[in-house]
């Protein structure tokens, strides 16, 4: 019963096997394998933007932090919601790699930023008085960090706020497929076409092992993100393992499936909860913040299964009804499901009649 | 012939089998797993250090400049030879990650800084004198960069003038295992008891797919290093595919197998060159600077050849003989090296004599 | 009538005759001058702190993100009102100077943090969790930039919960002398006797050119602070001309009577006020917040009286009544605050009395 | 018998009236005060660049670490002589304000970059590889740290090799005006018309208290620049009494009158010290680098003659004849000057007729 991360779960045969094909004899490192040739074209068409330039990376936190310095001066502010990734979960990355830019909380309900709130903000964000830190781009979670998901309309309508300021749009993408399976819609739609500028398009969380990949539609940063990731420590010599993961993935849809199936599993736990749970976000792909009595926890974790509290900072000890976070993943079944969901129930219903105890 | 680099060389079959062993079922992420347990005791053991923290990173630039900032402060000097790989081949990794701290050059013959010039530098280096850099860590490389060794007691030499200066000693260890091989000694004679304070453990260069291991042999700096680890995204979360292969790595001391292999490889290869081309330096383990005459590299160009001319400006416009430089691994051929000296070595017999042409 | 800020102001004559002094004959710079020698002496009596640090820099932005700087690692939080100076009007300086630390807001009325918010904050920051930025300091403005004080009980109140906490407390003084004369204590009492572990001592706003002191109540980290004040460009070479004017503002309690009648200004300008705006908050010093009917404003500025609009993004533009943030100094005169108000006030009775008009 | 640096003097009566004129009343912060206004157009005039902008900082750390890091990114290197102040006398401050530029020594007698070293340098720079710091600007001090001067030949030469590379030219002008009387052309000959785009030129060490201008002759980078010196702490709020005192200075060519008493002084030193030391470098201005024998220091010492030991980390304990680094101010005497020709001048005497000892 994992549902602590999708990062808990392993990769798919399939990986592996791409991984055995490219250990086959030399290849030039640090990005110059044949793999990345196929991926780059690969994901230009995925996305039908033939100008992307596309770049891996091994964790989700080099991504996101190595795409904001590429656009955002160290004197400027990355909008946000305040329980972004990038804001939270990164030990301050985006400001070590901007050199000091100020990560700037838009307000929203669900995770989501809302497009007036950041209207809002920008207009008294008195641009061009020196004294002040400067509007510097805006950044998005899709999933975001409470699950929920931006629709297509959303992202086209903070990209017009975003850009009638001028500013360019990031796209944490750390769980993308997730998104995007649920959205269904394309990869064009959700990115580029509604106005993204960077993309950090997640393949660790569904299904790799460690392979992100950073894709900028307009390629005018491509050589500055360059020299940033090899400064960062971030371009590996040995490359190809990277490509080849990534390529085998695209392929035939796979990462698309993996999705799917993460997100089947979410809906089967979100079904199953009703009643017994109470759920606080709508459910945009395959993570859930559920909350339930103590009892159910407690029987929970006798029984092996794993999840975080929330929020973060939430313990055993807080009084009352304690959050979970649940997330499922490529490789969830519905066994763990089933098994979960009975266990937190049984409980349940012991709880409501003690004379069965 | 892939001479290029020890880092176009693919990954043994136990390193592939570690990963598809590794990739049983769930395991949290982030360096909490049981391959991360299991490494840690035996590097440990290994090292003859039961106080050594030990810690992982995908890249090699990324474990030097990680180290270097645990140790030196933003206004530190890190004295280096100036072929450094820190200095010359990571874009100014260690510069970022320590906030701006100068790389300082030491000189010395063969790749290698030389005691004396490093108390010399010491000795004018204006500590407590606000205006200056402050001098902040030694680093050194083993192999260096022009394939040289430093033996154990040129280390302890170099630890004793650092140590005097109150500086750590850091050690660039991205071919660690063809130095200890070749040195003969042990891991701790090598390190810690030569004086080395931190050990940039490389494995990507000798049969690992991109894994170093950071060694602190004082553990005062863990916490803080784990910090500017994930600051620098260099947390991985599926942290487990890292573990696992440097564990199967140091299992039935393969790691050494692999490096004693290229050591051989290169020896043969030198062997071979006698006669035909000019070596630069005493070898040290696995890669070799050589200079032959013009048609020499022609020839091999056209066999197919792959390595990087030297130095590294150097281009096929300069007039003259051109030097290459010459890396072997752990999967290099004895056929590969002798179809390459065969080449080279026709090559000259004919352009020793015309007349053959 | 001019409100703008306290910096509007000039220099009164005996700090433009401690210059004249000054500049006789010769003088070792950087420090070593025996003005520095005096004034340390005199800093360490007056705050009864003989162990105490001091250093000179020319800006208030300067002395503080220096002085966070000091205290708080790149992956810090500084806990700071959202309103402080430090987060809203220094262009990012403290993120500059840290080498990338968070800013943290804490909730509070009239731009002072609450103590039990600062607990809450604190309590939930996941100290020791790699993946969070880890608490670092805690900063406090005295005088607000809200025109409120703190008082050493509340002062008191903060620093044991950050003390709780293993934090330095920082005071933002660039109007401490306002706040200590309107507080009526020592400056023991408000800074180290209170808990301030580092106070910025604003002289620029109250009476001096450009200088501000930084004063260490535990030298510990004056070394560090010296390399980065070089570093940061702020060690001034003809130091003298700083620690001559601010050893003259010292002497004869002069900061005291500056602060005084800046303070009084700000007190007949309230006085005059009631009845024709709305005071945003309590006075704690030389500062006001109001707001009052545009035709007011009319009349004012046909008049040229210098005030900034309140808030930072507020416009002519915007509708409704407008706030003004208006500022006294040493130099004010009552000429002028009485002819703002009867400017003001005559406005406001033609308003309610159109006949008169 | 002062003659430890330019900036041990004071300042002249004229700039004393300056502050004292420019105190009267109030004046808005930050540069818009009337003075800068008439700076500025004063500069544009002086250098015959109406296009150029204008900023001041009160220290010459800040002004090149400013300057260098509005032109070269983290990844750049910074070319300069391995004397350079840049590189040797702030701390590492451009590393700081750059985010980690190396700074990158070109060879050159006599403190001078030599162009052929540069163009040699640049040549085998490896621009467009990713794994080295890219070329970032071109960096020149004039007078250099060894007292002597760039002709604008000279300068055009460098600037030629730079341009031709994509490359900035920086100068250094801390002792700008001591370089051009003795060069004996314009202003606009010495900077831009000889390929200078960005000049720092020094008030601090010729007569004003602490103040610096930064000159772009193109001012594409101005904005930058100005968001860089804010959070630097760089900008100071009572503006007015940096640029009242550098007005002051330019007025009736007085800072020219300075700097040709200045390099008189030297002048008569370098003269008086003939036949009595041996002088290290052809004088450019204001500046000497001599060596006597031991017996002459120790006559000069006792009657009380300042001035630093050259190289900077020489130390009396040195065997052997000392360096002495003596540099002339606009306020040097010739009776200082001539009593430390006599100290010294008598001790050799005595020396070599032991005597009269």
């Amino acid at each position: 019963m994992h549902f602590a991360s999708d990062n808990t779960s392993g990769v798919p045969d399939a990986i592996l096997d791409a991984l055995r094909d490219a250990n086959q004899g030399f290849a030039m490192g640090y990005g110059a394998d044949r793999y990345m040739d196929a991926l780059r074209d690969r994901i230009r068409a995925l996305f039908e933007a033939p100008q992307a330039e596309v770049f891996l990376v091994a964790t989700g936190s080099a991504a996101n932090a190595l795409a904001c310095a590429s656009f955002c001066p160290p004197w400027g502010a990355i909008y946000c919601h305040r329980l972004a990734h990038i804001e939270v979960d990164e030990c301050g990355a985006p400001e070590f790699y901007t050199g000091g830019a100020k990560l700037t909380h838009v307000a929203g309900d669900t995770g989501k930023i809302d497009p007036e709130a950041l209207a809002q903000v920008l207009a008294q964000a008195c641009k061009g008085v020196v004294h002040h830190v400067q509007p510097g781009m805006v950044s998005l979670t899709n999933l975001t960090e409470c699950g929920t998901r931006y629709s297509v309309s959303e992202i086209t309508a903070l990209a017009q706020v975003a850009h009638a300021h001028g500013l360019p749009l990031h796209l944490d993408g750390a769980r993308f497929a997730n998104a995007l399976v649920a959205e269904g819609c394309t990869a064009a739609d959700m990115t580029w076409r509604a106005g993204v500028d960077v993309l950090c398009l997640g393949g660790t969380k569904n299904g790799l092992m460690g392979v992100e990949a950073v894709v900028f539609f307009d390629p005018a940063k491509a050589w500055e993100f360059q020299l940033r990731r090899k400064r960062g420590g971030h371009l590996p010599s040995k490359h190809r393992y990277l490509s080849a993961q990534i390529l085998a993935w695209l392929e035939n849809d796979l990462w698309l499936d993996l999705a799917r199936h993460a997100n089947a599993m979410a809906g089967r736990l979100e079904a199953g909860l009703a009643g017994h749970a109470q759920i606080a976000y709508p459910r945009g792909g395959n993570m859930l913040f559920a909350t339930w009595p103590r009892a159910g926890h407690d029987r929970l974790q006798a029984a092996g299964a794993e999840y975080y509290l929330w929020p973060d900072h939430a313990t055993w000890d807080d009084p009352g009804p304690i959050g979970a976070r649940l997330v499922t993943s490529w490789s969830t079944t519905t066994e763990d499901v089933d098994r979960f969901l009975t266990t937190l129930a049984r409980e349940n219903a012991l709880a409501s009649d003690p004379a069965l105890g």
